[in-house]
């Protein structure tokens, strides 16, 4: 089987200008086949107050309204995707943007309400890659949004991270799938306070006792979670790292082991 | 070769829900290989307004400065491409939306500045279709925003009339096309004040003469120049109709011949 590289960046990386151009070099650097998923949850914030509309975030994720459904899609669809796209065409990396909507990549259900109404925000039910592959394999470059649909005519608004895992679940059926998480730390800390204290290899065992111990908190836990849950379903190597990494050395950071 | 239907919509068919879905239902019910390729300019006009940017037009073409570019960018390439991409999958349609960025389909350039400065609108320099070619054969359905690239990371506002056109062109070497206008007329009319005096084969002949006795004139100029462009570039046939006869009577309305 051939190699796929899945790179998921969100945050600052993405959304300033000179962060966003050592990227997009770092990426296209990377050999072979490769598929670049982004958040873009600034920008998003930053055009919803210009709109008028207001942001609400319950436990860091984003409770999604008609009036901010309308916002991430055309800022997550449109400005962020297509900045990259145009970016990385200009490094002669041929990408091609998409959502879950186009090609049936991605359908979700909108997730149901219990204690919280989240509103428009998908749950990833089924990923159908054949289209995918078709395009991948001819050297084009997906570059996907956090954005999925319903199959019935609704988007709905996904965590980015879930959608790296569950493509890269979905393609390891075809390829050798190495997935490379990119946040703002050089990796999993062992000591929060010290940025340099990066946990090389993380196994779930580890993992667990430094949930319990609260060394590993917040954000992160979702992020581990996708993370071995797409190390227990085929893909090959997950990594969290930080973006400036990716082009000196993609395996630094932390690296998952179950 | 297999055929192709590149129909081209705008206006206030697809940014009004009841026509909107009549015109996703038509569409998805055309058989074999077809591309959409829509506009959106009340869409932008309205966001545009929202966010304090004001719309300049000049000879019914937006002038596009940075903020412009930024909306138009959003709102084609975001919110009204994700809205048909998933109104169509929806109707099993396995639509893919892009814009001429994606997958490198289309370069142009800035406009030069002469008289007037339009700002970042682009000129179409090249059409590349191979990997779209590959999608169409695996059942795809493009759907196209007017917007385009010109491979140095800059996003481009494109008149989506002459991106339908263009497009019709480069396909026309691996399929028989048939590119179809809609606009907000049955046809091309032989007597402005009279809906259905429509001109149902206009020759580049009767043409030449109707614009000089100003029968055909304005918006309609720029659209007969990109069809005739079309036909003499081996597009099999190109109409001038509108959406709500695409379901019925797709070769209703105009027939341009050469």
């Amino acid at each position: 089987m051939e190699r796929l590289t899945i790179v998921k960046v969100g945050g600052k990386v993405v959304e300033e200008e000179d962060s966003l151009k050592a990227l997009l070099f770092d990426f296209s650097r990377i050999s072979g086949n490769k598929i670049l998923v982004h958040g873009g949850g600034r920008s998003a914030t930053a055009m919803a107050e210009r709109l008028g509309v207001e942001t609400k975030m319950v436990e860091g994720r984003r409770i999604t309204d008609e009036a901010m459904l309308e916002v991430v899609t055309m800022v997550y669809g449109g400005l962020v995707n297509k900045k990259l796209v145009s970016g990385l065409q200009a490094l002669n990396c041929n990408a091609m943007g998409m959502t879950g909507a186009d090609m049936d990549l991605i359908r979700a259900v909108k997730r149901p309400v219990k204690e919280i109404d989240y509103g428009y925000v998908g749950d990833i039910m089924d990923v159908s890659t054949r289209e995918l592959e078709t395009i991948i394999d001819q050297g084009v470059v997906p570059v996907v949004a956090p954005l999925t649909h319903d199959g019935k005519g609704q988007m709905l608004n996904t965590n980015a991270d879930t959608i790296a895992s569950e493509l890269a679940i979905a393609l390891s059926h075809h390829y050798r799938v190495n997935l490379v998480y990119c946040f703002e730390k050089k990796g999993v800390l062992s000591n929060p306070e010290d940025d340099d204290s990066v946990i090389s290899e993380l196994t779930y065992e580890l993992y667990q006792d430094a949930k319990e111990d609260k060394v590993i908190k917040d954000g992160m836990i979702p992020k581990l979670d996708n993370g071995f849950s797409a190390m227990r379903n085929g893909v090959e190597s997950v990594t969290i790292t930080r973006a400036d990494q990716l082009g000196s050395n993609i395996n630094s950071g932390t690296r998952l082991m179950l």
